[in-house]
């Protein structure tokens, strides 16, 4: 009987599903570089020590199965970030280095370019700059990800043409939207688009206006290191409200820097910028109670660093240090090679004590970089310095030495600064969310978003 | 239209589920250390390179979930295979080392042992020998994994006491069953077993009968080593036309070694193992459309190696040469350990030609290591050599260099000799196989067989 019971159960809310199966709103979420071992660890980091149990985290509620990520058959097996964003975005598999073109060149429909065709509202919220690799691939059309430039005057002329594709763009670039030969930032202004600068405008968006909201030079600060640690989640909550409206909205998400911990091979700072996913994706599971015709979608593009949970024979990972840190280990290293190196100062910046094994090894590794840096700078006054290698800066060997401080502390193991090609997880929830259950490819994910934008 | 339809149906599939919600049958398969990679890495293993797309694998036709692996909070987050087999058997999590008992080494029910109870067949395929951490978990209690000899003592020594747990037993491991100190296969023979030490016995055993099947003193020879590359698939097919009967079965398959080859580092072995796994699982697909009573589930105990589908910053992963390897890199080693390393006779061993950068790097290896054995050998004939460390073998020496030139020909990356804590995927095809859908903990996937089988 309860068997009988829960099939009904399950009809009905199948028919509820069927109700609601044109989602006015959908949220796709990229975690770049955020491979299997991101999630998994991050629940290690969440856990509550003080409880015997392990805490369940929002990932965990979500996960509905996995994505493969390969590219088009020319790049290998490997993904790039726009390749994987092309496929993500459109579709259909590119070659490594594609933003929103085919094997041939030629520009790819995104499904944000199409939702924006069906009269939803669009925008792209990320943490890197609004014209890098994952956004880019949604919003344009270039045979390369490295033309930053010609990408983000793309933004600009497509709204000059009565073309404009997002309504709300929130992110870093102003070395390309503020340039010498352009300011792309003045030509939106006066395409009626409302600018801001800081995180403090997030509480006053014009509700009728297109929003365009850049933070930084390039990518924001790392979370560790910004005003805001969670600026993701701040963004995102002002994106939704500012986007609702009675056709509905498209909106990309990305948590571009997991990626960039992973390539700097920075456990501490990916594990940051996953908090800032996971509050991100707290604020939508609330979001969707309250709108329930809001499906969220996150995946990965592919995973970064050949990061393992556990290293060098030893079955542990240890992430108490990790949660604890209130700076990047960047900051940590030019801080550390501004003064010298004591326990308490170490302390003040790691908030952990030191071994007495850990601060000499800084101390030393500290000592022969300024000298090889003094020798380089004497070799210079003396005319000599052509012959010579130039030394890295003590800031940068630094900060390689704190981060394997932090590897070794930790137990965290890495094979490379660039990615790997295993599946990445697939979380989501929402109408129709059932749609992602189990393996898929990357292309599919666009393709199923492309149905429920009811497109054949 | 199109919609309601398609609900209907839903609803139409749910009811038939729920006709056969009890499968009478429930396969259970633990891939020893198969991580997320390792499923994703035999796709490009397994593609065909001569059609344009990468075919989908059996792994990717039945992906359903993912499975969470730390153990007991005593042992951190990163388990063994022990503790990561008593968590699947049943359902508690424990201590590595545990062998079905938790942590104050209470001894714990398995799912095998209440199926048993329920008046199920039971068996065990593995390519391990059959008292190693896995099936020990499902068929005895131990404080150690180590304790091997009490371990098979037990499963003679329950069935003597008219408490056996096993009508099918196949894998490896005479050297723990027959030992000077007790002959168990004897034993096992007096307690009314049919015993078999050959696949060639496969093909005929007895039905009213139970099976001892031992084939080798400890684990199976390497998938790529053995008279048959395929035999947990020819193991399993014997079993399960064994096990048949009115009251179903319940049984456990473990693809053992696919965990050795990540201790070891070796991906042609790993993928090797792997490749046995997929004919097992492509077998049991067309026996569950035969016997649609049968559940499937399949996961992993935990990730091992820190096994990565790239490395070195490059974005590539190459498994080419895997796919004509029939050899394992230990063999290879041993053979070139015994002859002169020239191009023809590596050619015969790896089945591709290598580099002059390859072959003088064996030869290179093969030298020091053969000129460190002799100063050895000279200093014991003198005496002298109690000062010295004794070096590795030659064969030893070459198995790392074999293994380090298919790594850099694959781009693999490896972490560790070790397990790292990622969460592993879960496949499952049968009636209920939608209970493994999302995340679960491994502790989960015993809770849910033993509600199929009808305990609370």
């Amino acid at each position: 009987m309860k068997r009988v019971l829960s099939t009904l159960f399950l009809c009905m809310s199948s028919i509820t599903y069927a109700k609601t199966s044109a989602p006015e709103n959908i949220i796709m979420i990229v975690g770049d570089g955020m491979g299997p071992a991101y999630a998994s660890a991050y629940r290690y980091f969440h856990d509550n020590p003080n409880t015997p149990e392990i805490e369940q985290t929002v990932f965990d509620r979500h996960l509905v199965g996995m994505s493969s990520t390969y590219p088009a058959q020319v790049s290998g097996v490997v993904t790039d970030s726009a390749a994987g964003a092309t496929a993500l975005a459109t579709g259909i598999k590119s070659y490594n280095g594609a933003i929103g073109v085919d094997v041939d060149k030629k520009p790819l429909e995104s499904v944000l370019v199409w939702a924006k065709k069906q009269g939803k509202k669009t925008g792209i919220v990320v943490t890197s700059r609004i014209n890098h690799a994952t956004p880019a691939s949604y919003l344009s059309h270039n045979e390369s990800r490295r033309n930053y430039d010609e990408i983000a005057d793309s933004y600009v002329d497509d709204t000059l043409n009565g073309q404009f594709k997002a309504d709300l763009m929130l992110g870093g670039g102003w070395k390309h939207f503020i340039r010498e030969d352009r300011n792309l930032v003045n030509e939106f202004k006066q395409a009626g688009f409302h600018y801001l600068d800081s995180y403090a405008g997030l509480s006053k968006l014009p509700k009728n206006q297109p929003v365009l909201g850049l933070f930084a030079d390039a990518g924001l600060p790392w979370a560790l290191d910004d005003s805001n640690k969670h600026r993701l989640s701040a963004m995102t909550k002002a994106a939704t409200a500012h986007l609702e409206n009675k056709n509905g909205y498209f909106m990309l998400i990305e948590a571009s820097q997991v990626d960039w911990g992973g390539h700097s091979n920075d456990i501490a700072a990916a594990m940051a910028e996953m908090d800032d996913l996971a509050k991100t994706l707290e604020f939508l599971e609330t979001y969707v109670e309250k709108n329930p015709n809001t499906l969220v979608v996150l995946t990965a593009d592919h995973s970064t660093g050949g990061f393992t949970i556990g290293a060098h024979g030893e079955y542990a990972w240890r992430p108490e240090v990790l949660r604890t840190m209130t700076m990047s280990p960047e900051t940590i290293a030019e801080k550390l090679s501004e003064k010298a190196i004591n326990q308490a100062y170490a302390k003040s910046l790691f908030k952990f004590a030191l071994t007495e094994v850990e601060l000499a090894q800084l101390q030393l590794d500290k000592a022969e970089a300024a000298a090889e840096v003094k020798a380089y700078e004497a070799a210079k006054a003396a005319g000599k310095a052509k012959k010579m290698a130039e030394p890295e800066q003590v800031a940068s060997v630094l900060e390689t030495s704190v981060k394997q401080l932090i590897d070794k502390r930790t137990n965290t193991g890495w094979t490379s600064g660039g990615h790997t090609g295993v599946d990445v997880p697939v979380f989501a929830f929402g109408p129709q969310s059932e749609r992602f259950n189990g393996l898929q490819d990357n292309t599919d994910i666009a393709k199923k978003i492309f149905t429920l934008l009811g497109k054949n």
